[in-house]
């Protein structure tokens, strides 16, 4: 079985003629949702002399390379420290590690720190990003054709999107402007039950969430821990924003889940940086199997993760690592700065928005806005359609960059309506953003007008 | 909606009483394929005193913490040469970076130097490792509820995992003893044709296929290459171990594709380290829907992959990227002395077991085995059961350990045959390792022979 044979490098592969349909591939890709995550990671790179709004970007200030060295160094040291042989370190960065994560301890102390999360490491899976979680926990938790996801609307896209490649059915329920309801999703629970579907998870983000800036009230909070026991709905908590924000950040649902009933994802994307893709699962529900022999749900989230990615790169564990052994496990302290910054670059917005859409100006132009405490995003509510045709018109002409908030409406809405990104910008171009914002929406409003259309409230009054 | 409230990190949280069935979880969590892969990365930690050939893993002796760092540099230096500003290298570092990944023109070139592979960048996916890029071709060509994928049996278990999280229809070709046969896979597409489903796609590791050992002879590929396009069936091609072994590699089936069929999936796990988890898809093929807009189809992978890891880390793309500058680009040359150590531990091995288990003895314990020129695995035939059962008292109490081959065959097959990887031991343990191992089999043989039980030859004589 010995090989012979060389390589032919000279001869030049003629182009590929192979064509295939796009009605052959699986429905997903027809699906405008795929699209929205490469827009927002590339949107900023197609029109670099814009200032953009749209990307749910960290600011980059805070940024050094010298500090990647670092921290991969520190956790090396810390191994050194604990013990670990030349060999034994080498094998835990080089080789297949654990499926479920090599930093599993460290996060769990992170998490009984900061989140008052006490769990066991082996309740955790290391996961690429939260992205790579939120494909993990659908493709358990739903599998019989009547499973259905229950969401708000508007929803972020990442769960959305990591659906419809598993064909799950997502249920959406509108979100009122105030926030979240506990009665609005009780009733499409039943609703959905009487159809002969099961609902089996709601996903939230409760803190700041992407794309409304809206945030659960304690209440919200306690009633929805309430419904999902009463109802056997599993509660897919997501809060990538609770950290990075300013003040004490509300209980995480986890660390009130007295029924079992919440698996949370975590994500150091916000709270230390996107290019690293390191996220993790707390998932520390018990799974029974017809013998009475019993695993954590984790576990099975692991086996899942074998057949996505492997494992999470060492690498990027080894950085994240280090950085939390630098802070002392502490993701707040760290955080304690950029929260504070990401709390004044908000209020920059609103006051830059109010000096540049005065009460009298906007209610003429019909516009409106939210307030969020946090987080990285706010709404406005406009009276011309805010499709990727006005957006385009807005970067051209204006040089001014936003996302249409249609993105995150899974059954249609957010027509008129724009999400704004405030983590991203520098200071500095915060005035001269919104300057620019408020010059397009007079244009596009005046311009409305002029053709004869009237002036609308948006479709969510 | 500011937020206030604190966290309760005194007030300890009960254990979550949860438990949810398993019959409720996705189908693919009660398939033992899925216990597979965390079985092949984990086994070695779980028996640290036993000789193991056990995992497809590199040998260790090659690696150097301080090459991480200096590769990582190297990639910056780089970015830096090429005129990028510090913000600029800093952003590709830390944010969210395109989706497709940000070193395909370096991979590219070096597919166009070592592999014979001349397409543009844009053709390429950067994957979190070739398990990844799995994923996503299944999800993106595998659509229509006749679809199936048709594989080789034995076959590596990652295809097989990843088609049962998408509910993937699988159709096995078994491969003979001498390797694969065009005829057969023919005979099995137009079989699956008249039972009303579509082959979609056929899967093949060319090159010292994982298990089995086996590579395609030259007029193989050709008529495997016909096949293909006559049948309107795509060719996945995965072939991880051709750099790491002896001698000019065949053409990789990509090189020779005139008629567009052939997906190519690459891998750094082998050829510079597992843990990194960084691989890439070649995706050229042109995607056509209704009103004649075309898409490559590695435009459509990425949108998948937005939605479940988003990008590949950046550290791990930069420390990919560092590797390859330093080397020009030339893989193989970077591999001249692992593919050497390996071919002779593959050597050794075999030697080991011919000292052993001479004819005389082998033909009265009926075992025989296979002679891969390269690659890290090769198969031996028992004449026992080779279950997880007999893998524990081989650890136990002969301190080896090996791959029950059963994990490879999607239905049933390799019951009394095991996977020897010979890439992993250091040579020193290679001669005490088939000690063990011969001691283990001739104790197992003599077993069922004072048990009553007849010596077979295994299940595929």
């Amino acid at each position: 079985m010995s090989v012979n044979g060389m390589i032919d490098v000279n001869g030049p592969m003629p182009p590929a003629p192979a064509m295939l349909r796009r009605s052959d591939l699986h429905a997903s890709l027809s699906d405008p949702v795929l699209d929205t995550m490469t827009f927002l990671n590339e949107v900023t790179m197609r029109f670099p002399e814009a200032i953009s709004f749209a990307p749910g970007r960290p600011y980059d200030g805070f940024f050094d390379n010298e500090d990647i060295f670092a921290h991969i160094r520190r956790y090396l040291d810390h191994l050194a420290a604990k013990g670990w042989s030349d060999q034994e370190i080498r094998t835990a960065m080089y080789q297949y590690g654990t499926t479920a994560g090599q930093i599993r301890e460290l996060i769990a102390d992170s998490l009984r720190l900061d989140e008052g999360i006490d769990v066991p490491a082996e309740s955790l899976v290391v996961t690429v990003g939260a992205q790579e979680g939120m494909l993990l926990v659908l493709r358990a938790l739903i599998a019989a054709p009547d499973d259905v996801l229950m969401v708000s609307s508007p929803c972020y896209v990442g769960i959305i999107g990591a659906a419809r490649l598993l064909d799950i059915p997502v249920v959406d329920v509108e979100e009122p402007e105030e926030g979240f309801s506990c009665a609005d999703l009780e009733a499409a629970v039943v609703r959905e039950r009487a159809r002969g579907r099961r609902p089996r998870a709601f996903y939230v983000v409760p803190d700041h969430s992407n794309p409304s800036g809206t945030t659960l009230s304690p209440q919200a909070r306690s009633e929805l821990l309430d419904l999902a026991a009463r109802h056997d709905l599993l509660i897919i908590e997501d809060s990538p924003y609770r950290l990075v924000s300013p003040g004490t950040p509300l209980p995480t649902l986890k660390s009130q889940d007295r029924a079992g009933v919440v698996v949370h994802l975590g994500s150091y994307s916000k709270v230390m940086f996107p290019g690293a893709r390191v996220g993790y699962v707390v998932a520390d529900q018990c799974i029974v199997d017809g013998s009475g022999r019993t695993t954590l749900l984790a576990d099975e989230l692991a086996k899942i993760k074998s057949m996505v990615t492997v494992n999470t790169s060492s690498l990027s564990q080894a950085v994240v690592a280090g950085t939390l052994l630098a802070a002392d496990g502490r993701v707040s302290e760290l955080n304690a700065k950029p929260a504070s910054y990401y709390g004044e670059a908000m209020q920059a917005v609103l006051r830059q928005l109010e000096r540049h859409l005065p009460a009298e100006r906007r209610q003429r132009l019909g516009v409106t806005w939210n307030t969020p405490g946090g987080g990285y995003f706010l709404n406005l509510r406009v009276s011309f359609e805010t499709d990727e045709a006005a957006l385009n018109r807005a970067a051209r002409d204006f040089g001014v960059i936003w996302t249409p908030m249609r993105y995150f409406y899974p059954s249609g809405g957010g027509e008129r309506m724009m999400r704004l990104s405030t983590s991203y910008l520098a200071p500095r171009e915060i005035g001269e953003g919104i300057t620019r914002l408020a010059g397009f929406i007079a244009a596009e409003t005046e311009q409305r007008s002029i053709s004869g259309q009237s002036i609308g409230r948006g479709e969510h009054p």
